[in-house]
C-alpha cells in the first residue's frame, strides 16, 4: 500500500480567533482543514470560566513539510503572541498525496 | 512503561458514508472506534454548504500493521472513487495491545 | 522552525471517568488538557446502549515524556483495572514547549 508522508498540523485555539486562522491557513497554501469545538483548560490555570462563553476549537490541517514549515513560521509570529493557542504537529502519512 | 506499536487510522468523510464504513473497519478487522462530528473544507472548494446540509465525520480506529496495511488497501479500492473522504496513519504506543 | 519535541497523551474512556481522570492529568503535572465527546464501539462489542445514555470522552494532553510516562503508569495502575479505557501516546513537536 503506497502512503505518502505529510504533517499534521494540529490548532487549539478560542472560537473567536477561528475566521483569523482559517484564512492564514487558505494564505499559506493549506488545501483544506477540519475543525471541531473542545473543551478544556490551559497552562494559565483553569479557564473554565473562558470556556462556558466562548468555547475553543481544535483545527487539524495535513500539509507536505514546506507548507507546514510555512504556516507555524506565520502562526509563531501572528499569533502566538495575541492568542492562547497550541500548535503541534505530527507525521502522517496519506493516501492520495494529491489532495494536499 | 510498557507500551505498545500500533497505527491509528484517520478517516474523516461525509456522514452519508458512516454505515458503509464502519462495516468495512468491521469487516477488515478493527477492534472498535471512534467517531465525532467535525466541520471542514477540502480541496475542491469550499463545502460550506454540504457541511451545514450532511456534516462529515472524523472516525479513529488503533490497528496493528497488518490490519491497517488491509484497511488502508480496501478504503483506497472502494471509497476514494467514491466518496469525499481523507485517510491517514500515525504511529502511536498503547496500554493493553489485547484490545486492538 | 524551532519546534520541540513532546509527548501527546490520549485517552477515551466513558464521561463519567471525567472527574476522576482530570484530577489524575493535574496531578501528575499535566499543564492542561482538550476534551470532547465521541461516539464509538470497543472491543467488548457493540456499546450503542452505553453511547447513548453515557458518552465516551477524548482527553488530549500534551506533556514532556518523563510526565508521559509517568502519567502512563498512574493509568495502567489506577483506570485500566475499573474502566472501559483506551490510552496511547504519539510523537508531536510543539511550538512554545514552556506551556506544557
Amino acid at each position: 500500500m503506497n502512503t505518502f508522508p505529510m504533517k499534521l498540523v494540529t490548532i487549539i485555539c478560542e472560537a473567536l480567533a477561528r475566521e483569523h486562522l482559517t484564512r492564514v491557513l487558505t494564505e499559506e497554501g493549506a488545501q483544506g482543514y477540519t475543525m471541531f469545538s473542545v473543551q478544556g483548560t490551559g497552562a494559565k490555570g483553569s479557564r473554565v470560566a473562558d470556556i462556558e462563553e466562548f468555547g475553543n476549537i481544535q483545527i487539524e490541517v495535513i500539509v507536505p513539510a514546506l507548507v507546514a514549515e510555512r504556516l507555524l513560521e506565520r502562526l509563531q509570529r501572528d499569533f502566538l503572541p495575541h492568542f492562547a493557542v497550541i500548535v503541534y504537529e505530527t507525521e502522517v502519512r496519506v493516501l492520495r498525496p494529491d489532495k494536499f
